[in-house]
């Protein structure tokens, strides 16, 4: 279960509210490398665990957990980037320097309403929203947790080298001292959480954790294929030459080694299709 | 551009058609785990990608082509796997036995019929649909494509574990001969497709490939956080000890340690809400 | 605006009450075939239709309300087809028969409640939803309404193409004979509904009213590729024969014809990433 | 910030684990009505709050904190649900006893897997999901934020009336002893919840926040519509007589009344498309 | 069944269409405060209703059908509001004042083409879309409709509560005098709306309808917590105080009180993954 | 299965780059008439295509397989035209020129980045995404293949109208010489798309091919109400006359006729809840 604490986590403050700059940062909170997809990612993957040992349930729990606060200091940061806000054009008019007032006619520069993200004006009173930065609302789809601790730590490691990119541009992208200083600080975060999602990686096994799952008996695969490169050119030029295509494979088991894709099955006959079955007389071969 | 041959890049043969388990393929078809994620997400990485050096590009295009085959294989599969599917809760009562019908009052067994895919029936007239084991159509907010080739290859290691993790559970779910030697064939690909991309990542330096993005000056981020595991337990119970709290950080650059979070700002001040912002007038502080 | 009349368009009777067939009356209410995006699409296309003469607005408007009551018709048949559906598992046992019971071990057949869509259950109370058949949520982006005429007409084609099709499909899967005689009513609107938008594109022009939209200069085309039938096959293979290669055009202004292929296009080159953009310093070109 | 304690807030136990009512539970955890739901909706109406007084911010935090502790719960309980679920239908034909098997062909009851979420058996590996009882992903425009608190209450009314109608009938479902205890928790929590919200109401003001927001000045709006009960009966039938049309308005305001409803506008004129909009050359006026 | 009148509910007039006006109008058509939402989920909770008496599904069938007119009026709205707007940035260019030309390099002020709803230009062709003001389709996960009479007026309050806010925040934003004699309208409609379903509730019994389901024997329920604000702070800081905690409940059968919220279960135990489960050999201790 | 060549099927170029042309590029990529759409549409239908003939399963694949490459180019168009996107509100005033920068305040003409999509920014490194020009990713249900080949010609048809349309309206908006060639292929092959699937449905018999499906014996439907368009004013004005309610229907079988719409049924009765169904009281009849 679970406890609060009305402080951040970090502090958060803003100077300079900026309305774009409160939209750009609902990616963070709502976008698939946001913030509420590691928090639930994390916690479940915790909740499902399954393993003699509850080590890596417990970790989980700590870090998801410190997330939902990382929510909260975005959600926070969105709604001090609103506070000055226009809520009408008339209201962006009067906020505008006279000079700008007479070349535009009144009744800009318009395009700071018009750059908001519009649900932040009608639908959330100027605050934040579970939705990414072109408003569209996170679905849990995005959770990954597959039952299989390694494939997990994998999407986990993906899940914050995006949320680090995103991070880094939103840190680029700001002004405000306050915001660079709060996205110092989830950068970090982000990096600590990298390495420590590769670090179980490595406790996993690293190689010996491969192919996931490392459950399944290799010997039931179609083992010719399990080490190749297949290129698909149509003149068959030969694909670049890499790592993944030389040398011995990241799991110590075999060669890399590259082949031209030719088809070894034969054009599908589904058939006709059957009476009473919604088709066309002539699927059916009545006509 | 593309190009096709009619015949199949692997056999797919079905002895003993089976509703249910056409349904169970769906979800490597349109599933998150499934092939037009992969298809879809290398065909845009690839279009996007930006670097000096196209091996990549190159790279990427040859197994997103490689793909759709498998999508195609899959479709097939499903299809040849509804051929018998009974159409009507009579149908079916015509094919049970004697002795079952008596017993079940002349209709079942219609669990056959309550088991499958609804939209199977009634909406593609017995063939695959792009949607997942239980109807949900896949959407595209699951393609990954981050402009980051680093985090990119770790979102395709993340798909290909999660999609060898299903096509075995697939495997040990079938029981046709036909369906287990696809499945053979796909599962050996996915285990490639791992190797491949953790290759990648090891030719784009491994350890120095991190922090994601590695292009983001450290200096900038609070680095008294960048390497500390940080406990949230209410108790202050420390955390499990792992390779993840412990040694060297993954990335060669600091030395793992932990410490219990505690807040370090403040509680949030949004203050009143604004006249005409649609708030009650408490909230404005007007009553 | 609208008003309302109690009554039912045409008589809704279920003698047998079958869960599983409320699950699969969803289609036709929440399903994309379904009646309430017949009735959105009609009823958007009207109120958005721009033209000097709004016959095509008039027409719309009254077949758009024509479908609100065949949602109520087909909510009201899924109401109906729920009356007697198990709440819970023990009242399956209970309704079972006693041989049955003693076979199934007490609490069978619990297929019943396994069959049905869940929300009926827990979330609707045992009435309709606006869901697909396997309870997916209608959702809107299905709404055709392209401000052309034609092109929506098309749309309105398929619609109801598709929407008799899974009428006919529930019709031929149905027992009960107040269900199917619904449907009867169903089908045959269905087919007016083909037919009417189908005389409105003869109206239209018919082979005037291409290529949709019939307003653009076509000589800004690159009509070479405006009526050639473009092979993909990877051995040359020449496509099959049809009308949709050989003979005039459908809209009478040339001749089809075939070719295969070929890239007219070179490589692209998007050239390296650029600073600050998150990416990784090898795409940057700083490694 | 947030920390967390291993233990769970009320016991979790099942004797009989049953994959049905696993799939159950997951309308408690993902579905509308679900405790994602509550729990988000909670938090982002903490963190948005805008009022000179802290009170209702905090009021929210602790209630919002609690729920992560309940979607703990449902996880936990589905996972125990799905102990003991057949991995396949040869592993389900095993389960069964002999007389079953020998009049089912061998492979029955096969309508336990069946009526699984197939997600269960192939996402999650046997583990809790944020999806509902039919398996479609929870999605955060269901976390009602608006802005404004009294609406927000409303809000948070409906969403645990709707939350313990389903727990209710979870409850009536469930066999298992350990689940009716752990629902009879929930639906103790879902009562409190409810009160909670609507003492906020009264506090509020009770008809004094009405009409909300009742920060907008009702002079504006056009009060000879706004406490008249409009028919729509197509032959001027009058409405049922009831609270809702008769005797002084909720608010104190004014006096409820009826009138059938009459088109006070025109039929609408958009006029012709214009050039260049993609229209038929019929609606721009060109044919 | 429904007839329609091709006249308007209230007259809909604007002087200086504003496509950025248009925009906003749709959040109240496609919103999930809007209109369709209201106009389908009280045609759901009608033709659902299951009652001894049919006076809530009376109620309901009239102002559902009231409803349509108003997704009618706010549709033509769009649609007048989209009249003048600009196709292309050139068009736009040829608007401008001379003295902004010159300022702006001959093709601006291009933001009234970038702050458009996209789809408006490119998909509708002028006129409104089933969609939010950030361009996302209504999905009817939205229609709540629970078989629980109270709990669905309480829903229905709720649906009118944030209408009106936004009606409010789109009339505090209009300049156009007809959009404010439209909204004047139509948040009248909306105060009657919230009106009426709260009259429903006191006819259903006020405080005799709660807990909601109110047919659910309380006995069964863990009553110790049923009344009792339970705090989530770590320090243990008690919560504020007000009604919620003080006092009689709503319902007048117990007295509020708080307590601090901990643990009562234990720290769940799910045990090592099943051979064959898809999960890592570690989780299912074979290694 | 599949083979790409590197090359493109024709050139891209763009002179210009434009983000806000990026944006709405994305509308052909990621739209509902986008490409991503036709391509799984046409590749759906011929891997479930059921028919004693082959064709149009091998017609489709032609053609499906060429879209691929039409996502290519788009693809590869919005990059390009993404190119030298402002990062950052600083990176827009650096760029702007000196007298605008004075006017505006140092930090404008920022519009150009408010009207991106923020999605390029911060999600995809300034490339391509499988979304809409308002960011909505693409989801699968817009692939229609209902198993019924001539309902499926229809729906192609559809797809390439309003493809068209789209690509038109952007030919229109785009001021890139590059932009403009390649939209005029990409228009010429829509062109030729619209006539192939208008072919197919002629060689599918025209008028014998209705209504669809063709195999339903019509016997079955109420056919007194096939040809039949029916009005629906409240006023019982008759609809307007055209093809659609005069003459010889479309299949020639019968002749149009026009009726005023009115109840044939009764207004149902669901009856009062279920005791156990978490009804309320009242509903159920225990009040």
């Amino acid at each position: 279960m679970y406890f609060h604490d009305k402080r951040l986590q970090y502090p958060v403050r803003v100077e300079t509210p900026d309305p774009l700059f409160a939209r750009q940062l609902q990616q963070a909170i709502g976008g698939v490398e946001g913030e509420i997809r590691v928090c639930l990612q994390y916690f479940f993957q915790a909740w499902g665990n399954r393993s003699p040992n509850p080590k890596y349930r417990d970790m989980l729990l700590h870090t998801a957990t410190e997330e939902i606060g990382h929510i909260e200091m975005l959600a926070t940061a969105v709604a001090l980037n609103l506070d000055q806000a226009p809520l009408t054009l008339q209201e962006t008019a009067a906020a505008a320097s006279p000079v700008v007032n007479a070349l535009m006619g009144g009744e800009r520069p318009r395009h700071v309403v018009e750059g908001m993200l519009q649900q932040h004006l009608l639908s959330s009173g100027l605050a934040a929203m579970p939705v990414n930065s072109d408003g569209i609302p996170f679905d849990c789809s995005h959770i990954y947790a597959s039952g299989n601790v390694a494939g997990d730590m994998f999407a986990n490691v993906t899940a914050e080298a995006t949320g680090r990119t995103l991070a880094v541009r939103l840190y680029n992208a700001a002004k405000d001292p306050g915001m660079k200083d709060m996205l110092s600080f989830l950068i970090a975060r982000d990096t600590m959480h990298q390495q420590q999602w590769l670090a179980a990686i490595e406790e996993l096994g690293g190689p010996a954790a491969l192919p996931i799952p490392n459950s399944f008996d290799q010997s039931l695969e179609r083992q010719e294929f399990s080490y190749v490169y297949m290129g698909t050119n149509v003149n068959g030029e030969p694909p670049p030459e890499g790592r993944f295509n030389t040398g011995p494979s990241m799991d110590g088991k075999a060669q890399f080694s590259t082949i031209q894709s030719t088809p070894l099955g034969e054009a599908p006959v589904l058939g006709p299709a059957r009476e009473g079955s919604g088709a066309q007389a002539e699927q059916i071969g009545k006509l």
